[in-house]
């Protein structure tokens, strides 16, 4: 056979395990050995799943492996010219920790409409702030030119070799964790982490099944594999916004298109109900990104991993507290556990407290009333309410509803579709 | 010396190190070995905090533990005749959880006002539910005359050395995972679990400070210690619910009164500002209880332990998710980073849009606006609007009032007083 009529896919990578590993030395006392935990909850009676938990990572997110790996690589001469960077918010609170730590001078740019609570952490670090453009793209841009005048090194947020091998560590560390493992799943924005897990999984245990996850919001990766190579796409809004990438990176298309064994999209209120799963029952905090390997094995997309061990990879549990209480209600609501309905009532008194009397009667709570009367069609002695109530699960919901429609005919309720598919209008 | 003039604490204490080891070997198969995490934020600049993840036992609590111990020590013909129990949730839950698994039926006596969550938990695990009186005095009464009627075993939540043995547990664990500790602070409700570390770590370890804290709604504790005996309290609402002991245990009292070398209080602001701290920083979700051992190192209750490698028991992870968001909101308001206040303008077309306009100028974000029309005094060319804002921190919120005030001079800010002291009224 000839060398050139095999063509082997692991020579045009250029990253190699070794690399991984000298990651590793490098980084090993700067960074958390997260904890691997089985899951009490998710995925019960189906398969085995442990978790990664790099939400518990120095800057609650993987990214710190890279950062780590890249500013520790660099020469002396390098660090005392700073760094410039731009990307997301993981991406930047773990330049910005490292930086202040093993002082090099950080620049970031940020776009103008930068959430504050972002914009303060890196602060806290002592980055230099400079606000620039109305969004990432052009604050990416000002940053490669901005470091160009200043003399300092540009660091793009993705598509590093360097970044990729300190990501990699995290699957050294799994292995060593772990003596069976069938299956990782992992979530997939630009594709980094994916890739670099490829790597150094692949290369020391090729069996172990490798799937990537991405939300059906923004399918950077799926596209580019469709495509044959990465495409630009618009994604929409995502409770998993760090996985909104607008293009695959080029070395993790490269390694994913050779290696990786499925791509699978999940749906927002499936990332919603696994966030608020590891929230309550596995009582973790994680971001929507890191949800979505969880997300793809309760919206039923892995039937092949029946019984087997699985390792889902908390990627990270950057999310914004206000946030926290909206996902809580979004996932009872996709859960069927939060019910809202509409009665018609006689402008009576006694009328509510009646109504309310009865929904509690059948072991649900009421969240809250809001009574309509000046914008009914109806006659001025009807009043229409709105009515949210907390039951314990689907199941409770179901009777409830059941016997509400009993006692009020009228009674109508919302619906939520959680097999509806994420509308691509607009695009 | 006589031997009476010196008498020996130990020799009233019937329950020995011995018997933790034993327990140990009882259930290490069946409990999580919890990891210890050290701390990112918490404590920072002030000592070294780790934390003992209680919160990711099975059935989410340190209970789990003591259940396990009682329902593997009983022998086969007790195991047959079940047992009866009533009491906290984290202690049902543990119970259920356990007897489903182990074969052993539990029979469960809930007070007619058990949330239906709670419930819904216990059924999953296949418990047998039977709904008497209208508190938890009145169940557990109940209780130990149904058990004697049906022949079962009585188990009583606290007070019982099988229990304390299987909590003790956790001292070793813990020995075995961190080589240098200095002090341990743990929640304190009835005090088993605090008494159980003290005769687990003080046994091996006896330089190592054990600290108690309770919560200042329900000083059960702080008051037996002074009363030199355990007496009844009327516990007032807490968000740390499962620390809401009428009375000490007595086996508790009696090792805590030999050997705790502190009790502290924390006030409800700080175990507020410590789950949002834990929640947002260290990304792992903690009931109000395990909370505590936080608040008093924030609150700058253990001033003697600066700089010292000090562990904060996570004792568990039970939190309803819709308080979640009701605890966040509490906390970024003792953060002082949500501000609400109140300002008087004129009832003319853009008033509204220029005050608002203004306020996100400052870099803050308004979370809700609420003009008030018909209940004004003043004239009717008038509106008062309550409006609440996010900001980042409470520099930034300090910033945000100064600039506010000068812009609207009849501005009016709520004030939560953070030092202030519980109220005991109505006692």
């Amino acid at each position: 056979m000839e060398p050139d009529s095999a063509p082997d896919k692991i020579s045009k990578i250029k990253l190699k395990l070794q690399d991984i590993q000298d990651a590793l030395n490098r980084i090993r006392n700067e960074i958390v050995f997260t904890p691997v935990i089985e899951a009490k909850h998710v995925g019960k009676h189906f398969c085995n799943v442990f978790f990664k938990c790099e939400n518990l990572q120095n800057t609650g997110s993987f990214k710190a492996r890279g950062a780590c790996n890249v500013l520790l690589s660099m020469a002396p001469t390098d660090k005392s010219k700073g760094c410039t960077v731009s990307g997301g918010r993981n991406f930047l609170a773990a330049m910005t920790y490292y930086g202040y730590k093993q002082s090099v001078p950080i620049n970031v740019i940020l776009p103008r409409d930068c959430p504050i609570a972002d914009k303060h952490r890196y602060k806290e670090n002592y980055a230099i702030i400079k606000v620039h453009g109305n969004d990432l793209n052009d604050a990416s841009l000002h940053a490669l030119s901005y470091s160009d005048e200043i003399g300092s090194n540009y660091v793009h947020g993705s598509d590093r070799l360097d970044l990729i091998a300190g990501y990699g560590t995290m699957g050294l560390e799994l292995l060593t964790q772990l003596d069976k493992i069938d299956a990782i799943i992992c979530p997939v924005g630009c594709g980094s982490l994916v890739a670099s897990l490829v790597l150094a999984v692949k290369g020391l245990k090729p069996n172990c099944l490798i799937y990537g996850v991405e939300c059906a919001a923004a399918p950077t990766m799926t596209k580019a594999l469709h495509e044959k190579k990465p495409v630009m796409i618009t994604p929409n809004p995502t409770v998993a916004d760090s996985l909104s990438a607008f293009i695959a990176s080029n070395n993790a298309y490269n390694i994913i298109k050779a290696y990786l064994d499925r791509m699978i999209t999940v749906d927002e209120l499936w990332i919603s109900r696994a966030m608020i799963n590891i929230l309550e029952r596995e009582k973790l905090v994680v971001e929507g990104a890191a949800a979505c390997p969880v997300a793809a094995i309760m919206a039923g997309k892995t039937p092949e991993l029946r019984g087997k061990n699985v390792v889902c990879i908390l990627s990270g549990g950057n999310v914004n507290s206000t946030h926290v209480s909206r996902i809580i209600e979004r996932g009872m609501v996709a859960e069927g556990r939060l019910v809202r309905f509409k009665a018609t009532l006689p402008d009576a008194p006694g009328a509510v407290a009646r109504l309310l009397a009865k929904v509690t009667d059948t072991g649900a709570d009421v969240k809250s009333f809001v009574p309509e009367r000046s914008w009914m069609r109806k006659d001025i002695f009807t009043i229409s309410a709105n009515v949210v109530v907390e039951t314990a699960d689907e199941i409770h919901a179901t009777d409830f509803k059941d016997h509400l429609r009993d006692l009020y005919p009228s009674a109508r309720f919302a619906v939520v579709d959680l097999d509806e598919k994420h509308k691509l209008s607009g695009r």
